[in-house]
């Protein structure tokens, strides 16, 4: 599921397209916790705090054109699911994985927000020591928090063995930890990374 | 350096460049290392011992369309340039980052193949404790090495400085560790990666 096809490039990009159909399907879905998160990662990286980027979005290329004395043009390419999270980096010496998702419901997290083989690659990164977690950001509530992988594959496992197909609201909060939001970085999540992973706090 | 349809050809020369004339030059170039290491990363997480991607190619998209009842086709999209380098992830819980690339050269590596913000890309993962490294492989004599990105600092800054323009391929053999080639995985860079990083051998 492509929480935003085309639209990262569309938003830099000032050539018309049916801004109006983009809007109604896709462009603003997941956009500006995107856009928070990359502004909090370029600060990160200027500070010299952490080193963590975006991955560039899959695409399949099918054609492209090469014409004289200009750049070669993809004239025909897909989205492609993404097979890992988005987001990775270095944080005090410790790999972090994470993925950032949002939802207009008030009441609970629906784990159709994420797909199977990113469940799976967060699960490889447990098992490899790394730091993974999700960011969840509640849009009509502007509340955003931050839930370790293994409370995740937990509530995915719940699902598959019959159970519901989402996180209520309230074991987000229980399991996961607020992020409050600021200006300069807008999404502060190291300082939770700090404080769950390199200060003993209860993951 | 984009190592998809064509792509090395975008990066090395933006003039002129018949499609035939880049399948002849360039099409290939990159490709052999490029499938080699996707096959070992891929050997690698099977085996669980490692957890290693290579991150996709950044598109710039400018436009897409949305046909009824089928998947978004970008219609026009151009390469753009990495702002980082193309492989990372994870090893026995430390964080792996490292760029690979080809010369056809024989008596040293062109430092051409690498890009500004890589190599700034690359001091800071050190800065911060990563494993960072370059594999660098010479197509001709069929010999692959690994390099520490401290080295490959140094060598830039020595082009910098006005020194020369590649690491000659002396160098490459004294700083760099030899990789073997095989079968299953076809680059095996853990086990250099193993004995460099986490038994004590000189970086």
């Amino acid at each position: 599921m492509f929480k935003y096809p085309g639209g990262r490039a569309y938003q830099a990009d000032k050539q018309a397209k049916p801004a109006s159909l983009l809007e109604t399907n896709y462009a603003n879905r997941g956009m500006t916790l995107e856009k928070d998160l990359n502004a909090t990662n370029e600060f990160y990286r200027e500070h010299g705090i952490a080193v963590i980027h975006k991955k560039p979005t899959p695409i399949q290329i099918v054609h492209v054109d090469y014409p004289k004395r200009s750049a070669a043009v993809i004239k025909e390419a897909y989205f492609k699911q993404a097979s890992t999270t988005d987001y990775n980096g270095i944080y005090r010496g410790r790999y972090i994985d994470f993925e950032a998702k949002e939802t207009r419901n008030k009441t609970a997290f629906p784990l159709q927000n994420f797909h199977e083989h990113q469940i799976h690659h967060m699960k490889q990164i447990l098992e490899h020591g790394g730091i993974c977690f999700v960011i969840l950001r509640f849009t009509s509530l502007n509340e955003t928090y931050l839930l370790d992988a293994k409370h995740l594959l937990t509530f995915w496992h719940r699902q598959q063995t019959g159970g519901r197909k989402s996180i209520a609201k309230h074991e987000v909060e229980q399991y996961g930890h607020y992020i409050s939001l600021g200006y300069q970085p807008p999404i502060d999540y190291i300082k939770i990374v700090e404080k769950v992973y390199f200060n003993d706090a209860s993951v």
